[in-house]
């Protein structure tokens, strides 16, 4: 080591070592060490490979392999030192490589670079974020339908604007959600097929001269097979994005079913009633039971979208290939993986756990006169009114309801008659709550046979 | 239309006009009439199914489907009166249509609302602009594999941190462009097939007991099939969240060709010179020649991904099913696919035109050791020296230039044996640029034959 | 006018037009020329100066003022001919000037560039923003102060996470509002005051030699000076990043309101009713009447967040002194101040207009043991228990009240006594909503004198 | 402790403990511990206040005194034992008190809540940031200062569009980022102005019954006064939003200046040369000097920002008074104040260190006919051409250079009048860089005495 630079690695050609602040704004090792068993799998690949090709004899070989096993040991197991001068995971796994296996450890780096290296560690601690990011995607909509299942015919109202607009069942508003979370999860299988390539191998930036064999490492760590742009190997942070893009989307989906669980958890709705494991007490008002983990569930998406806003600025006008820049990367992905492992975590906890007062659903669903919309496709299905018209005078049977204070279904038919004659007493078949979330049959309606047969599909098309 | 409201469609119950404010707030005619097109597409589309089921005579159907295509006519050639007071482009349309066929009109919007005609509008559109970016990306790479054809052996410098690092190839350079634009296709292709459902008829929220046939309306538009799910249908714009994410990641990369084409236009570095068409002069300096059109390119990524952070935070805690809030989700999508067209056009006019200044390039590619690699590769090669010492020799070696101010390979093989002796004059072969890219033959690297090799794979690709 | 370009301004060393996709990027009249008034004011102000100082003869300088008026009148009567092959307003301007003048024209430009002209053109628009914006937060602060007034007494429940958890006043409330108002009024200030320079002068990026007097021009232009460093004049775009900074965080505290009076126009808590011209109904659901206006306040927050990300992107990295780059900054800006001057006229109509129902809120705020809280004070004041214990015995009353479904101050004494021996009858005086918001004197609380003098202390504020 | 839940202050009424996830996303001690001296100065005023009033005897007083002083000891000194059951540092603080003094620190939580604790602890802790922030600033500037007094006279390139546009100073551009700052500067003293109240005494949201002294806790912390509005004060994150917005726009900054030290070390400009303490090596490529701290202060930008995005998104639609998507607030902060503070270290130790090259910086202010300006304001000024016609001479004066390949100021004169018979010998005046600059002297221009003046205003201004 050259006596002039705290720096093992880079310092021999600079006269004076990097300062406190060189140090504390270009030290990685505190966030990349998160990727050891990476950085460690990527050079245990590389040695085989390097062996396998002659580059590196069986004995050196071995001894790396060694060598890289007990540092791995050694970090998981809590022993390993990490050190700030040697700046990240790669330089820190490297040295103490070479203290305890000495010269060999220096034909490790033959026909790679951190360039390389930092590219496959990330990407597949991504690939791997993505995997547990589907598996509790997964976990989310089978609570999900479980709940559908169960309340496949719990009317509640169907809100637009907040205000209810037409009786819908429980299980059909956790449908929805179901939607969402499954296109979420195409979301994490498209961004897998697209980082399934391996940059190692693509050196600094250009490639090697080593005859170095790509597919055998890319197919060691678990690639379709290698990168096929050195440059592009070593610039490219689209993986990163992909999830952080995909991680934006569904805390945003995420956030909307929260916001549900916040007003739903009101006195004043009181449609949802969350377990004492998912909410808190406040240290001064006994009696409030708070529905905190919604809400930061509902607050993630904030977190998660400047995390993407973050690495698509740091990203923005970077000349190829690396930049320092790039360092900026890990840890918002990182923050982004945890905290959207943690929302989801919470929210399939809250959605199994959570009481449903399907009394107070069904009364609200029966307040405001919310098939008024019914009364309308009446008027239109058996009284042949158009469309417009029929929207004119369901206005004004609302309007006789809304004078008398009481529900459409209460109307006399009489009084019907008298806004208009076509009205017959047919009419109170359609009136009901129950009556029209029944008979909205439509593919994807939200009558109960719909809501089952949904639930069905869902679950035969997860076991597949 | 009722007297007390400037709104003929939904005035009936209220006492007064909505005043300027709100009429100013509310309306969204102004720009959502860019969905006429589809909206007309919907309309008939729907008519006929309801025609087909029905619902709609054969009758009220023809009238129907010429007015429409008079609407139609009249849009494109400029002949629609668009009136605010109607709010938006369905109640225009509507509207209008009531006035050319009387009472058949208000029968179109039997079984269907505005909240699943605007989904399955933008939908549409949205999936439009999808296609016409996968074309535009396709030129772009068109044009990259054309300059990296011609450049595959011309040598530039590889940068890593903006620093000359190793010498690449200029064809090897846009072929990192060419995978970026790749993987941006692939995102277009995933949004697509995320996007293939068709909401029309999920009605306002909850589905309808019309006897309607979902799968029809969405052949006919274009779709694999219906969407699942009512409520999702209409709360849904992950469709356009897609397109925002898509964009975003694409107009990034498309900001690091711009920055570089910058960087390079400056006499500085003189790399490239932009054609007349894509640079300006100044008003006030005469012997300025701006690379305005790059610059522009560059800044559209900041305007693209505002977008997205809009539309994500307008959608952040969002109740189910349709708030007023995703009003605010057509602009910002407009918005992007236009600039993000023009960035396209630009950037790929830029790549087309641009005069390459190769003698620029290799004096570059030459200066500063940056055949030092090579050096480092060699003495591991042939002299077996470890990597990290191999690095520390050839550190020296560059000192000892830097020194003498001369190149890598103008010295002489005694001075090179004096660091180390181990050097032989085999050295020489691979201290030249055209040396270091032509050894560069690992798979994914910059040697002029890969390049050649991975313009023929994308051109086979993009032909099959 | 050069024959070989489409541009008289800057075509004469380029052998071809610009085609047709530049112009479509560069091209910035189709919204700069919203500057006009700016653009002509600046003109009309350097002519003069230039007058003075004895660079213009008094007869070109009238020519030029004569000139500029009636290309003015022209623009603000519509009859004016904006250029797209004239690219941006100054352009426009300047050869609409030498059609109307001759010669003169030419002398006009004089000391000055479009790099400045921009800059200060710009900047006063933003100036003029400004103060729009403060007349609206004025307005807005004067409709809460009435409603604070009117409701100074009102009580209803204060919420934490959506949970009632204290009595407080609507008015208080509405004081909460204005609190963020003022400080969104003092950012308007802070902005207002460092945006206080003029930049015209600057010239292209260096100053000038001419001997321009840049303090007059300053002056007629109603700055306090000049900017004291012309590099940063063109460069800088802090104002407009000002802007939307400060638009950002006030249409933040607007959407807070606009959230509530989404949730308080449900029929589940129903405690404000909009007027109709700030609510809508429905196309096919006649009942509804919807908080569209509130809505679309809410979503506005997005959108102007997403402008400020967007300008922040734009100029991140920028190298001094002017770059292409920032022709982004206007429209982001424009759409800004356009869409929050919206948000906030709605949002001031719906403060004025709204009905409140004190009966509802009145009767929320009693519900749920919302003077628990109270009874613990109670416990801590008159029987001197810990303030931790005191909660604990809240808690074992909140508990049996829960039990027996009655109220706080519906249980017996001795009930009371069973939990905790040291209760006595005055706590009776404790537990109604009126007593405890009665009791909340310290500065700052919610007690009806308090809200009255607060109201007191912002009209004389606002008057002084 | 109530046996039935790991948590002793809320848990009362529930019947199970929180479960592991909710206690992961429900704590914040993790981070908010970096708050405990404000927290113990609070509790500190606090008590001392409530002791003032009465409400507190002088024993336990300075019970709470001393066992607070314990507490923040054993933090300093690395002793205390966080908790995460304990939630946050207030509840971590007060059990330990309790645990040290006994009940007497039950007392303490009279007449304040959690809500206003934090409020008035993160408020403490920003402040103190922003004061620290404005320290870095001032350093920055001084850094700046004194550079640009060295290099008053020392002409470079004054670009736009990143192409040499007019001579400039190196000192004239160093006063360039002066003001950015300083406008940073004057953000910072806005924020401290408006965050100058103290929200402590709103208790949990309504404020207290106990006769508690504000403004006697607010001179205590330091404060000018108590908060008006007790709702406002514990929902109130402005002053964290201000911070936010501030350290984006100072990043921004600081960003810029980043990208051109960045271009400016490339071997093509070598403007400037890093130390090496602000700049690393390769571990393959030996020869390279990588500008690493200043591509770490551009991208920091990107993160700035993204915190911004996270809280503003987090704000957004938040209803009254606390929820608890607030606790997403601390974590953004402190990040932002961390990395600004970083990056601000980073760039005034470059601003010092870095070596300038002012051969050729010289060199490239002479290329490219720079002074084409001052040749057309030449024209103007002594021949009497409208600016306009100066401009096109100017232009084929310049064609004609560049066609011989020469210097504008070796063109021979009877060239020049060749192609205007008005140009006088008296033109090689201007023709060369340092009569340029020299010439540049109207208020703000570039001038090196200008530029010495302007480093005397900065000098005084920051000496009052």
């Amino acid at each position: 080591m050259d006596k002039r630079s705290g720096n093992e690695m880079w310092g021999g050609r600079f006269a004076s070592g990097p300062d406190a602040i060189m140090e504390a704004i270009n030290a990685s090792i505190d966030f990349d060490k998160r990727l050891y068993e990476e950085d460690i799998a990527g050079s245990l690949a590389h040695a085989e490979m390097l062996a396998g090709v002659g580059i590196l004899s069986g004995d050196d070989a071995a001894k790396i392999r060694q060598g890289l096993e007990t540092i791995r040991r050694d970090i998981a197991e809590g022993r390993f030192e990490f050190r700030r001068d040697r700046e990240d995971i790669h330089m820190n796994v490297e040295a103490r490589l070479a203290e305890l296996i000495g010269p060999a450890a220096g034909r490790l780096h033959t026909a790679r670079s951190r360039n390389d290296q930092v590219a496959v560690d990330f990407r597949m601690h991504v690939r791997a974020a993505f995997r547990d990011l589907d598996r509790a995607l997964l976990a989310l909509i089978e609570a999900l339908l479980d709940r559908a299942e169960e309340h496949a015919a719990t009317v509640m109202p169907g809100f637009t604007h907040l205000q209810a607009a037409q009786p819908v069942t429980f299980g059909h508003h956790c449908l929805a959600y179901v939607e969402m979370v499954a296109r979420d999860r195409s979301r994490v299988a498209d961004a897998l097929a697209r980082l399934d390539e391996c940059p190692l191998g693509a050196a600094a930036l250009a490639g090697t001269g080593f005859p170095i064999d790509r597919h055998r490492t890319a197919a060691a760590l678990g690639f379709s097979g290698p990168t096929r742009n050195s440059l592009d190997s070593v610039s490219d942070r689209d993986f990163a994005l992909d999830f952080l893009a995909t991680a934006s989307i569904c805390a945003t989906h995420l956030s909307r079913l929260a916001e549900e669980i916040v007003i739903w958890s009101t006195p004043q709705f009181d449609f949802v009633r969350l377990s004492d494991s998912f909410s808190t007490g406040s240290s001064i008002m006994p009696q409030k039971k708070n529905p905190d983990a919604a809400e930061l569930v509902r607050a993630k998406t904030g977190r998660i979208n400047g995390s993407l806003v973050s690495l698509l600025t740091v990203m923005k006008g970077l000349p190829l290939s690396y930049s320092k820049d790039m360092q900026e990367d890990k840890e918002q992905v990182f923050d982004a993986i945890d905290n959207l492992a943690l929302a989801l975590a919470a929210i399939t906890g809250m959605v199994r756990d959570m009481g449903v007062n399907a009394q107070k659903m069904r009364a609200a669903a029966g307040a405001g006169f919310s098939t008024a919309t019914d009364l309308a496709d009446f008027l239109v299905r058996e009284a042949g009114l158009p469309f417009r018209e029929a929207h004119h005078v369901t206005g004004r049977v609302v309007a006789l309801a809304e004078e008398r204070r009481v529900a459409l279904e209460a109307l006399p038919l009489d009084a019907l008659k008298a806004v208009d004659e076509r009205i017959t007493d047919a009419v109170y078949s359609v009136l009901s709550v129950d009556a029209s979330v029944a008979s909205r049959t439509s593919f994807g309606g939200t009558a109960p046979d719909n809501v089952r047969a949904q639930v069905a599909f869902w679950r035969e098309r997860l076991a597949s």
